[in-house]
């Protein structure tokens, strides 16, 4: 089974890796980059059977930290 | 205009930071997580008209590393 996890920043926590790739964007000649956020994806492939409360549960104590980022769960 | 790149490395390329992240989950106690690749989102705001080969070459040239990395744009 796969499952795909996407872990983004908060809204409101500061992103300087988003805000580099931004800065980057301009130097290079890309013009009407306004905003740019970075974030993972993990793709794990679970056991048939793993309940999404599972994926939940490695989301909250390992994939993802709770204080600053959101995750997202998708089972594909 | 919001705009979803998703860069993944290429079937074959060593992830370690995958492999961590699996060798860490199997420490938790979570059984069962047989494979985990990892790869970052970063979502762009980008001026609308904006076109999708503007995009791609802004993955070609800053956001991928084509030698090792696949990306997909996904226009939200």
């Amino acid at each position: 089974m796969k499952v795909r996890v996407d872990v983004m920043l908060k809204t409101g926590v500061l992103d300087p890796q988003g805000e580099a790739v931004r800065h980057a964007l301009g130097n290079l000649g890309f013009e009407g980059v306004e905003k740019v956020r970075q974030g993972k994806v993990i793709e794990l492939d679970v056991a048939e059977g793993t309940s999404e409360a599972q994926i939940k549960d490695m989301c909250e104590k390992l994939l993802a930290n709770t204080v600053i980022e959101n995750y997202a769960i998708q089972v594909l």
